[in-house]
């Protein structure tokens, strides 16, 4: 697999310049007075907060850091140091206040008495009871939709973060006037592995077009640093949900299945290129068909 | 005027058919166990929420009822009504508390120690005096963007009010895996009148082929009471402020203006038809044009 893996190589130069030029131009074109983004600790948004400081100036752009109860504390932590070394202004709210009022910790009541290593290791054993219960993997059903009423709790408990940090988001881009810029790549656009109207709501998706690898080569080599570089990619929605562990391989391995997909190739090509067994394909093109909903905007009459 | 109204007639009984098959198709196309909407008091929410229970049942039917500090409590008092004449169950939730932690009352701190009709007053001054600033009509600067600081601060204290609905109704939609159905019409469609990523976020949108004459009919048609189809069409967000002033003339007038837009009338024509001035007309076609933003989903790369 390693050796094809530069299939996916891009100039990393003329991306980032092409990068800078939308941001700026659409925060001309939108009559904007700056921009701002939500800030995680990922790879994700830190590089994009590089690239809109490049492109607007670090005094016309604002991080915004939005924990809850279950957000890793290494990723705020590094979330805000991140901010601090690009000298730009953030915004620090917590919205665990808000999400209790809406009522979702409620739901999974023993979570904040316990250690964060028992709630991931008690959340693991759920998930494969699930798993079982459902008779497919989990990830597929969210896609679906099931009728399973622990995963529906489940899916309601994480989904309404995000939700809850586009409305804030854009709260703050109504006062200020900003640009509000998203952090999807196209490993999760594609997979459908996002929360719909939660982090795909945004003015301009400046990474979309990359996929994860190509999105950690322009973070690696626009300089982020390695407290940020050497993470392993989680939602953060979730105690102890990775994204490869819901996504059943690396990234590598996805991104070049999706690339082989994307160009039409045969199961069979895709296989030699990747190492990936036809059953893995298989599965990533069910999830590719089946996230068409999480893509589309509403239905209408 | 009037008497080109019938250009804007439909086969009620057909178009009611109809959405009833859409709104019963999704919701088992999607799997879902049932179907869920905002219930403001007004009459768009108030007809699809009868629709919702003529095509799925009234026991698979929630309406979901989120008042705020500025929300008129007649709307309150008849979306409650409505929703118990029915027979649905509805979801009482008071977003006031959720807003605060927000920040947004202290936008405008002394709204809630005077009494409504003083706002209003209060509120119709600083419009004109924005207006008079900005050098156009407001709803024009809404759909453009604007720096002027106490025009962004009202968007931003508005506009947070229907996004943080549509969190809190997709919430509710993944905790019963319902289906989250919208209420936005053809004429708050066509000329943006409506929060980007607020109101119209949705699984499906049923009435938004029917301008709001066509659903004011429809809404006759199938036996919505008085006490809802007799109020001046309002947004609710801001005490005082109605559709028809912000749109700056009748839904009657507005609707064959897009009618005529749609069929590439001349502005000649058009204002034959609808006795609208041609400043009026180009107005609209302004409108229709700047409001591209709030139609699209984000830019991409």
């Amino acid at each position: 697999m390693k050796e094809h893996l530069n299939l996916l190589d891009i100039d990393l130069e003329v991306t980032r310049d092409k990068i800078k030029q939308f941001i700026k131009g659409y925060t001309i074109g939108l009559n904007r007075s700056g921009v701002l983004l939500g800030l995680s600790g990922g790879v994700d948004s830190s590089l994009v907060l590089k690239l809109c400081c490049e492109a607007v100036g670090k005094d016309s752009t604002i991080a915004v850091i939005l924990p809850e109860r279950d957000s890793d504390s290494k990723n705020i932590k590094d979330a805000v140091r991140w901010a601090r070394e690009l000298g730009v202004k953030y915004i620090y709210k917590k919205l665990t206040p808000a999400l209790w009022l809406i009522g979702i910790y409620r739901l999974f009541p023993p979570a904040f008495l316990v250690p964060k290593i028992l709630i991931s290791r008690y959340i693991a054993r759920e998930k494969e009871a699930i798993s079982k219960r459902v008779g497919e993997d989990i990830f597929i059903s969210t896609l679906k939709g099931t009728t399973d009423s622990q995963l529906n709790k489940a899916f309601a408990y994480y989904k309404v973060k995000h939700r809850l940090r586009g409305t804030i988001l854009f709260y703050y881009a109504d006062l200020y006037n900003y640009l509000c810029v998203g952090c999807l790549n196209k490993s999760e656009w594609l997979t459908g592995f996002f929360v719909k109207y939660g982090d795909s709501v945004a003015d301009i998706m400046p990474i979309i077009s990359l996929y994860k690898t190509q999105v950690v080569k322009l973070a690696e080599y626009v300089g982020l640093p390695d407290y940020i570089l050497m993470k392993k990619p989680s939602p953060d929605l979730i105690p102890g949900i990775f994204d490869e562990d819901v996504l059943g391989m690396s990234y590598q391995k996805l991104d070049l299945i999706l690339h082989g997909i994307e160009r039409n190739l045969s199961v069979e090509e895709i296989s030699k290129i990747t190492n990936a067994s036809a059953k893995e394909i298989d599965r990533i093109k069910e999830i590719v068909e089946k996230s068409e909903y999480q893509r589309s905007n509403f239905a209408i009459y």
